[in-house]
């Protein structure tokens, strides 16, 4: 059964892939998984139809039979779980992938999403300026630790898996800022998963809505 | 095998079981399983041997023979995969309960950790109480959504679940806030959580650390 993910139908990024739908996409892309797409506006987003299949009114969603599902997190590991390509096969090889994935969520995204809240909604104070250098010093008390553990490895623990593709996506999100290049190692990583051909793909997916013609596929 | 979780030498809420180790103790508590509990000092967190277990220096880790996990949510997840008891035994069931563990820690709590870290972190700056205003706010928008998909059932779906383990624990942290007290329905289901037999013996062994004598166990 192909899947219907939700996405943005005015991209707010425009088209830089930072949506969460690129995770999902991405997830698919690298399982090999068709899936529909359907837009949601701003305002159906905040309407019940939207809110029955997402309670805080958000994308992504995933749909598949009665299934429905919101949070790209555990949207991507629901994909994880079902398809080969996104866990190691040993079941410790597993949870420890598993672990990269809430790592990247709740302890490396947090500080990063902050320097967008403060930019976006507190960029009009007259103290954002204090408050962005002291964000910025916590994004790189994360990156420090993140980039000790990555080493000179490719990935975070092995191959490739759904923890090396969150962490890559929500670095991404720094590129603009300055703070990736100030850790070599972590710039070349998430170079490394945005040249993925999965990555590209879903890349060039998302891309599409924004650019208004339709997904390459 | 028994596994050993770390969890703070110096509690840093006196005992009040906001750490993260409370999750995973809840978790151990709701299944059944014996643990140990290794203390590290705030010293210790930072030095090569706790490093090598938690690459970001904290609390909690799970360690099972040659397993060694971090990150609450990862923990609680790999628990509830392996033990009866905190996700449904139908597959949709299981992927939506997994959903909601996501939706705990990345988007209702990271507004309410933001409350702690304007409180502690820039407790001192002239333009705390505007910011904590606006945290507010933010928290509130969650809960609002939050509160309309709870209703008036017990739990976020169906039985209790390694989800509402992880909301229930999430939504804790606001109660001297005030604003949990908005939304009767969400202060009840906090309520039903703690008034959990394996939550209650969760705090008790959490606390008696603080207290300074053995866990009850």
């Amino acid at each position: 059964m192909t899947p219907t993910i939700t996405a943005f139908a005015q991209s707010p990024d425009r088209g830089q892939g930072l949506a969460r739908d690129m995770r999902v996409r991405w997830a698919l892309e690298e399982v090999g998984q068709p899936y529909e797409v359907r837009l949601v506006s701003f305002q159906a987003m905040k309407e019940p139809g939207h809110l029955a299949r997402h309670p805080f009114g958000q994308i992504p969603t995933y749909e598949e039979g009665d299934l429905v599902l919101f949070e790209s997190g555990a949207i991507v590991l629901h994909i994880a779980e079902r398809h080969a390509g996104l866990l190691p096969d040993d079941a410790n090889g597993r949870a420890r992938a598993i672990t990269w994935m809430f790592a990247a969520l709740n302890t490396v995204e947090p500080p990063i999403l902050d320097l967008q809240t403060a930019k976006f909604l507190e960029g009009d104070k007259p103290w954002n300026l204090e408050r962005m250098t002291l964000i910025r010093e916590r994004i790189r008390h994360r990156l420090r630790a993140l980039s000790v553990r990555l080493g000179d490895a490719d990935w975070l623990d092995g191959g490739f898996s759904a923890g090396d593709l969150m962490m890559v996506h929500a670095l991404l999100r720094l590129r603009l800022s300055g703070i990736l290049d100030e850790f070599p190692n972590l710039a070349a990583y998430v170079t490394r998963g945005e040249t993925r051909p999965a990555y590209e793909r879903a890349f060039a997916a998302q891309r599409a809505v924004f650019i208004g013609t339709p997904p390459p596929r």
